[in-house]
């Protein structure tokens, strides 16, 4: 049997506003273009459309900076209302230089501008990453359930930068339902090594799959993953941040 | 219509040696399954089978390490002969910490161990990255051309570890006949807002899609990426090398 699995867009979505029953929007949506769930799939949602059902959008003029927030903005070239959002966002700066505000977020994602974005929201508006994306997907989840009677895991997704690497790739910062990391240690491959340290990070893999249908402009912030073989768990984005202790870059 | 596209891998392909015929062994091996490629398939392709065709496997018997490889083996808990081969491998060493040997191989990737491997070799032999692998992408896009008629795009792929976040994840280490990088910068998005350093690490979500089909131990070290839209150029994985001036973890 050949190994395949297939990311399918899910295209025809309102535009998502605060309180919107996204799950249901969501499962009326694969209904309406023919391709309803199915047992076994999985869905990608972008972290976009999650912030504004939930309400994670903030009008820059309700913003008042800091005085820290001005003086980093000039450095940076910023709106000061910005950084001071991404401020509220951060557990702490990483770096600040050539433009970019790297911080740790208060969930332990490293990323530029935590999060905070003003793509595909009003002009004057920028939105946060959701406040709890493990909670997010997981509720997505269960809506899903509720109403299909299925078990789709979740994957909430947003496109960081890396070091080194050019471009970004879409990445996962909420799971559930998914074993997010696959684990080859002390496995023995075929040709009888025992891998070592070879863990593979899954829910990016498919987090990056699903960002080329996704695109930044088509207005396809869902995707299903159908017909890959995953291990169900009772698991979050947690098991992709890396500990402290084994990372060379804090 | 719907967005979607495929992963599909190649199964049957023999165990790879030096000298053979790459190109022809997966034309052959896609038509044996009835997956034939298809005009405006992009075939994915693991670095170990192409290191292996161009003779890039190392027996560790062979290997004489230096006094420095020596020192640094002894810190790092590693076999002297694999540091000796990761150092042949380097322009610098980036990070020794934690056991963990992070250089900056003579292409400029940033990885740990240069990408020398001991998995799906010989128990005493270790596999180097290809010498140039968008040569070898341009050998194998070439081979398929003419073999088939039609223009597949290759990427050269590798997991390789990043900062921050737990797991490998497949990524691009060489590409011919795709342009690997989207670049959004200047396009207005559909609120209005014109998108300023969006660029989209196409090349490397494929190679990250491709992985969760073609595993560690399944020997399925090629994968087809069938109806996606892209964009064709005669552009090298150089493309996704960060710009140092650029960088912020040099």
């Amino acid at each position: 049997m050949t190994p395949r699995y297939e990311i399918i867009g899910v295209v025809g979505l309102p535009e998502i506003r605060t309180g919107d029953d996204l799950g249901r929007l969501i499962v009326l949506g694969t209904a309406a273009q023919a391709t309803p769930l199915r047992d076994g799939d999985l869905l990608v949602v972008s972290q976009k459309i999650v912030s504004k059902s939930e309400g994670r959008v903030v009008r820059l003029a309700d913003v008042t900076p800091s005085t820290a927030a001005r003086a980093m903005a000039r450095e940076l070239g910023k709106d000061p209302r910005l950084v001071e959002l991404i401020l509220g966002e951060s557990r702490r700066v990483v770096r600040m230089d050539k433009g970019v505000l790297l911080v740790e977020t208060h969930h332990g994602w490293i990323c530029a501008n935590g999060g905070v974005d003003q793509s595909n929201v009003d002009l004057d508006a920028a939105s946060l990453l959701p406040e709890d994306p493990d909670r997010s997907a997981q509720l997505l989840r269960e809506r899903v359930h509720g109403l299909t009677g299925m078990d789709v895991p979740v994957i909430v997704s947003d496109t960081f930068g890396r070091p080194w690497r050019e471009g970004l790739t879409n990445v996962a910062i909420g799971v559930a339902g998914l074993q997010p990391i696959r684990s080859y240690i002390g496995v023995r491959d075929p040709a009888g090594h025992t891998l070592q340290a070879t863990l593979l990070a899954l829910a990016d893999e498919l987090a990056g799959a699903a960002e080329p249908v996704m695109g930044k402009l088509s207005r396809i912030p869902v995707t299903i993953v159908r017909g890959l073989a995953f291990e169900r768990a009772e698991q979050t984005s947690k098991a992709l941040l890396r500990d402290p202790s084994r990372d060379l870059f804090r």
